[in-house]
């Protein structure tokens, strides 16, 4: 019989609120060994690390781009300001705060990355998770097509850089369905289904409701694709000025794209809006296939709402890119059996050995080694496979 | 003139709750390497890599040696459960939490480590920081003089990888007061007073207020001091046997700890107990000569508070060990001009160049490239110094 108190007390200990974990041996290890591969990358491009802190006031968090996070956000009261503090739900808007503050003196562009976990209210469907890990970069303040290029070149040689494979990546025009519902002539009611059945693809639904716009929402949604037939089938498709010029700077950086990387898997999906909302230039998703989930998002946005700064930029989603790799292996362990000398163990670990020293006189070392998991054991002053 | 209302807005969201900072770059990068430095050290030793949520239940939070940091602890209430949660002010007691559950089956000793943020709701004088960072390692379930050692000596050559200089460990029995004061027969408010006396170490009061304890705390104040000075003076006051079975543990480490590393620094502190009230067995703080405040501290606790788990590790604190750093450098930076090729770019970046790409044809490749703050500019394919 085991102690039923003690177990119960076990149990109770054991139970983290929902959407938080711990991180186990074997996966921690091998998820800081990926976050500082991936800012090993950002870094070779000249992106400097920064780290914004966990909480801050409320007004600096929700500011511009950071008001959608509003909901999403746990609040603290500052016993020493009497004012409401918040925990960040996302990096993005920090590192615009970092740029445009602190650092508002550095030449532009400005190139940043960070990794860092996040907190929300409440998962959603597609995470189930409420504590996030967060790794990204931003370049603030360039406005070409090579500004827009490099944050997805970057991504994609990040992820590939740590084992990712099958990556591809979905350009996204967000601007223009808020430029053609603008210009539609729709009662608030419809144009909100309308615009919610643009977002679930529901293509009969959309011919119901878009009225005189049936004719280019429809050609639009159907141009989504590959990226090549895409740009085809959009070339006829007939758009507002603003419109026309979103789509011709997505056909211009999905042709830089290709130029690099032309084995890379590209789509183009100009009606994708959902999560995009803040982006006022290009937007992308990366995925990799076979793996549930984006692995991260990205795209231009303004970084002060009004006609400021901007951003060009990616978050990758910790949560995804592990899912995207293969389970980590445990390493080789080599047990010293107690009394080994301290420069021995030491010489050892330079080699490259991870030792495991006997803290008592043990009957049978090799017990308990391999009690203890150990793969090798010191014998007669050499590592020995158990 | 600058604009008025753009500069105050910038100020205001310049500004971070007291004791919350944004570290900046270099800084960041840097210390991010040192944790995962000191965290090699611990993995190179077996320390197996923990990472517990910021966020749990208080229930769990405040467990044993975890209701000292209550008072600090920012609440959360949680919608999900309707449960109050806490953001932890300490990951000593999640690390705990998690060998006596979801590692409770496997084989002891169980060692572990971690890195990560920790909130606390007001600051103390000695560090202003709300948010700190922890680095850390725990050995459970092991209780040899051995097991006392290892954590020690570990985090003495973990700091000492990364450049800390002129260490030195100051060791302490935390049991010994509380044994001594336990047997005096003194009311209430004179033993209150006698301990913060104690704390203090004002001796004539400790004097004063002690009685029949007068001589055996002045005794044990005075063999404050270098290790092998103090255990001399220590062998002839007259202790209890539980006082005296932990001044015997203690000499038994010191020596151990002195046969490993005969330079280090080492004293003995028998009357301190400031910090160290959850600790059962001994305690030992961390020191570089010349920098303010400790490195870190650990030592042996109960983790159940009961006769249950007991662990011997420490916490290092990152606001410290980074202040006996040198600053970072900033390292070199090539500027390639707009246009250079994707395969150059990465052929560079591969030798171990950081890039700086040009977004926008340049009028002066040289000029933009100092601009941009690098070190050197890619010159008719070659990198060249500025």
């Amino acid at each position: 019989m085991s102690h039923p108190d003690s177990e119960s007390e076990l149990t109770r200990r054991a139970l983290l609120p929902a959407g938080l974990r711990d991180v186990l041996p074997l996966d921690a290890a091998h998820e800081a060994r990926v976050i500082e591969a991936l800012l090993a990358q950002c870094a070779a491009h000249g992106y400097d690390r920064v780290k914004p802190p966990l909480v801050e006031f409320e007004a600096s968090l929700f500011a511009g781009p950071g008001a959608a996070m509003s909901d999403k956000t746990f609040r603290l009261m500052d016993p020493v300001s009497q004012k409401m503090m918040g925990v960040r739900a996302d990096m993005t808007v920090q590192i615009a705060r970092i740029a445009t503050t602190r650092l508002k003196s550095e030449p532009r562009p400005l190139r940043l990355c960070y990794a860092g976990e996040v907190l929300r209210v409440s998962a959603n469907q597609l995470s189930p998770e409420r504590e996030l890990v967060q790794v990204g970069a931003e370049l603030l303040g360039g406005d070409s097509v090579a500004a827009d290029v490099e944050p997805i070149l970057l991504a994609v040689e990040a992820l590939r850089s740590i084992g990712v494979q099958n990556l591809s990546v979905d350009l996204t025009a967000p601007r223009v369905i808020p430029v053609l519902l603008g210009e539609a002539e729709l009662d608030p009611d419809t144009l909100a289904a309308l615009r919610a059945a643009i977002d679930r693809k529901h293509a009969s639904e959309v011919s119901k409701l878009a009225g005189p716009m049936e004719p280019v929402l429809t050609d639009l949604m159907a141009a989504a694709g590959a990226w090549q037939d895409s740009l085809k089938q959009l070339q006829s498709v007939s758009l507002p000025e603003a419109a026309r010029a979103a789509i011709d700077r997505i056909a211009s950086i999905a042709e830089s794209v290709s130029a690099v990387e032309p084995e890379l898997a590209m789509t183009i999906d100009p009606v994708e809006n959902r999560g995009f909302e803040y982006y006022t230039g290009y937007g992308f998703s990366l995925f990799s296939r076979g793996v549930r989930g984006e692995l991260g998002r990205g795209g231009r946005y303004r970084v002060d709402g009004g006609e400021g700064l901007r951003s060009a930029g990616f978050t990758l989603y910790m949560e995804t890119v592990m899912r995207a790799l293969p389970e980590p292996v445990r390493p080789d362990r080599l047990y010293l059996p107690f009394g080994t000398s301290a420069e021995t163990a030491r010489a050892l670990r330079a080699e490259g050995w991870i030792t495991i020293a006997g803290l008592d006189k043990e009957g049978e070392p090799a017990l308990e080694a391999s009690r203890l998991g150990c793969s090798h054991l010191l014998k007669d002053g050499a590592p020995a496979a158990l």
